[in-house]
């Protein structure tokens, strides 16, 4: 599966905002396009914004500082999205080939998400039960995605996995993109509510829990949808292996510890309202709703990252990785 | 809140499944009147399900034997409901007030669910962050209910608790009741997805972990809905107590511990596509939805019933309540 596609010149974006129910490849055109494509989340997950933006600065008529400004007030927290604009213009200042240019920020995610995958796979069994959190696939990157990685990987070379996949509430992408994703790949898959892990691990379907990371401190400590640290503590309840996989660029080395990664709060209709007929919950109630949570560097079995395996990760072993 | 009330010869009750939008009082008069209720899950909660089939009983004209029987075959599994159509059965048949015999059922409920909600409030402090899962409150029970019952009678008693209600997938009960019965009782409530509870243990919100119970073993060991063996794991995890409160006819001394226990599996249309305004899930992936898991004796700091609290349940202590 290619979320995002060059075909003779024109780009192709699977509309993630239309999953599972709907295969939309949309074509942006005008500047307007892409930005709307980024700011409703049809392209969603930081390597695929930027992606998504470097061919949208190599394809876009007209004045390319401007094209750049604009877009990244598409998401102006999106990391990706800005540093990709931003080659794209160094590129187009030193005369290079913008098309070229897109084509070798694609495919270096391409390479990154399948070293992952490979150093993912090698700490895996045939036949292994395998828990995943939220959406760390293709739809987030490039083709093998960092935390299904090895399941794709891995059903390539013949593997075969029972893929358990959290929901994962509110936003459910672990129902809407990752049950998608495996079901393409024809990975075997069950779709859980986040509740449930518990109850797997306890009657020992679980061999490995598969996340990615939003960002990773300098001691290892780790950003990931809520529920993450959920999950890595029933993981280490019953002693089965959490594994972090996400590129070295997620490691943010200036902060020290997780204490300082600041965590989004999202609006209460994403609990309340979103998807639903009709409200389920009061509307009085408050609610709290932090889009991250943070799992502690002791929670993890190890941080796959294309450069290799870290294995009970502090900051020592982190800081091997610069 | 009543949600089962007698009034001038008139039963009314509060339909669940209208719940948290509508607020309406059915009052039902044909015994179909009261076998749809009980189908429909318009009353849910093993003893609010026994109170309503007993008023039944009392109410309806005709042979008690058959209707009892029809009764009965509305919810097969619901042991609360024949036992309580039993009792009502023999005080016909022994030429008792069959009124009297209904209000006693419903009296003795709210008196147990009082006691154990005040063994519970005497574990509490003012001021404490109590994170519920599911609902046991007094629509699934009478007045207080069991899990719920110390919050709502420390509200009474001038306690000022911060409630942090699990809105608990898939079925969403703690969202839909949980919330609602707070917020009428003027309880502080905040909702947060399953997924949250990690995060404000580790935050030092959570002072103690209060539910109920479906099923207890010989051993402590407790089936409740599914979800509550991950918050009693993450309960654990960051030194937080974790409170069972439910009646001694919840134990079953037949099963000598939680393996005993049969879980309900239910079906994928619970995850997929039950509430939503489309699925969420691709059609061919397939679900593991248990209904319930089972919390192991270890675990819990104690076992809440009207005769007593049970500290670090095992075998011998909890022969000691039969």
């Amino acid at each position: 599966m290619e979320n995002i596609r060059l075909e003779n010149g024109k780009l192709y974006l699977l509309d993630q905002t239309q999953l599972p129910n709907r295969e939309i490849y949309i074509t942006p055109e005008t500047k307007e396009d892409y930005f709307r494509a980024i700011q409703t989340l049809q392209v969603r997950g930081a390597p695929a914004i930027g992606i998504f933006a470097a061919y949208a600065m190599a394809l876009l008529d007209g004045d390319k500082a401007e094209i750049k400004k604009y877009l990244d007030s598409a998401r102006p927290t999106a990391v990706n999205l800005s540093w990709a604009t931003q080659r794209m213009l160094s590129a187009y200042n030193e005369g290079r080939d913008l098309l070229k240019e897109a084509l070798d920020i694609h495919n270096e995610d391409k390479l990154r998400c399948r070293r992952i995958s490979e150093y993912g796979l090698s700490l895996l069994n045939d036949g292994d039960g395998i828990l995943t959190h939220c959406n760390a696939g293709a739809l987030a990157t490039s083709q093998y995605g960092t935390g299904l990685g090895p399941l794709l990987l891995g059903k390539e070379k013949g593997y075969t996995f029972h893929a358990y996949v959290d929901e994962t509430r509110p936003l459910l992408q672990g129902a809407r993109l990752t049950s998608y994703e495996l079901e393409k790949a024809e990975v075997d898959t069950t779709l859980i509510c986040d509740n449930t892990a518990a109850t797997l691990m306890k009657q020992g379907k679980i061999n490995a829990v598969l996340v990615g990371a939003d960002r990773i401190a300098a001691n290892g400590d780790t950003a990931n949808k809520i529920g993450t640290l959920n999950t890595a503590i029933l993981a280490k309840h019953f002693n089965v292996p959490f594994y972090v996989l996400a590129p070295t660029s997620t490691i943010d080395y200036t902060l020290n510890s997780g204490e300082e990664i600041v965590i989004e709060e999202r609006a209460d209709n994403e609990i309340k309202t979103m998807w639903y007929k009709e409200p389920m919950a009061p509307g009085v109630t408050k609610c709290f709703n932090p889009a991250f949570d943070v799992t502690d560097a002791e929670l993890i079995t190890a941080i796959i990252t294309e450069k290799g395996i870290i294995k009970n990760p502090d900051t020592e072993k982190m800081e091997k990785l610069k």
